[in-house]
């Protein structure tokens, strides 16, 4: 079964898992495949807000990202604007059918957008961050741009949703998700351990019984 | 200056958290002190959604959250009905003015209701809940039905949402937030080292242009 990682580059939290994924790709011997989507299409598929979408979770946020970053020990800089299009971006990482080379491009972008806070939601800022790698970079900017490319990046985020992937960064394994930073615990004790509840306990909370509903303000 | 702990008993983050609360204050020597706000009140100020209006991500936290309980080693039980209306228990939690004895009757209710999965959405509930205590039950529920008992919790509400805060659980110190299970060690590390940033950053990142907007769907 394919370990799977879910990513959108408009995401800090994405980068910061995504720093933490040869440590644990290493410590489990799991190959986490890299997946791009694109993470607005998620919150309009579920109907979900993201994030930077509520001016007082924006607000926190920021410190918790830093904080997370500084637990790590890895770099963390804010790129020009925030949110930005990461459409292209996430074309060009879709459009890699080579998971090592894919992996590299990832890290290349993430590491120039996060870890040095560059634009790269430009074909400009792109090729800057991808220049030292042994790219057709142009021919590959091209590919990004056709409808099959297109095509790829949306029906790896339909395919997200029918997952029942709401956010990012999210590990899929089995039918397990694994949403955040935080989780990425959980998903190392799921492989060595399985899941620390049962299945029954998980079901008879899916259908418990409404008894209250929130009055919508507006 | 204070330490606070926002919650509201529907949340079982909040639980979680609430568990974790006597062996950090016995580490760091700080009487955190217990505040009760509505959540639904916290969502509806902020125009945000509570996780168990996204289906996805209902299904998602049910797991997450008996993850969790398995890493506290803590008991779980769903109660009868979720969401519930925490009212009652919320305004109970408030009328209290000594802290002990708020901090008793909340380990009581906490307790009750995902500890022992039992109703405390009804004043048979949260009698049963509070039956070991040497209180005088039906005086204090007379008490929590009063308009300053209802103004006590909608102050309390506002001046979270004052403050920021926009989810429970949140740890409230100095101007900072902690919120949600994973960020308590975040917590402890503030009170010993303080912010591991600087507010330069944090400033720089919060004045970003947005250089995308979501087009929200319907």
């Amino acid at each position: 079964m394919n370990t799977r990682f879910y990513f959108d580059y408009i995401s800090p939290y994405a980068y910061l898992a995504f720093t933490q994924l040869p440590a644990i790709e290493q410590r489990t011997g799991r190959a986490i495949e890299l997946t791009p989507v694109l993470f607005a299409g998620l919150l309009n598929a579920h109907g979900n807000l993201g994030p930077a979408e509520i001016p007082a979770k924006r607000a926190y946020i920021i410190r918790d990202v830093l904080r997370l970053a500084h637990d790590f020990g890895v770099p963390l800089q804010t790129p020009p604007a925030h949110p930005f299009n990461p459409l292209p971006a996430l074309r060009i990482s879709s459009v890699i059918q080579d998971a090592n080379l894919r992996s590299t491009i990832v890290a290349a972008i993430f590491g120039a957008v996060w870890g040095r806070g560059e634009a790269i939601d430009t074909p400009e800022g792109i090729k800057a961050a991808l220049a030292d790698l042994p790219l057709e970079i142009d021919e590959l900017i091209e590919r990004a741009n056709t409808l099959d490319a297109k095509n790829t990046l949306r029906q790896q985020t339909e395919r997200a949703v029918a997952k029942g992937i709401f956010g990012v960064p999210t590990i899929l394994i089995d039918e397990e998700l694994f949403w955040g930073v935080d989780s990425l615990r959980h998903f190392e004790h799921y492989l060595s351990h399985g899941n620390p509840f049962d299945t029954e306990q998980v079901h008879k909370w899916e259908n418990l019984p409404s008894a209250a509903t929130r009055r919508l303000s507006k």
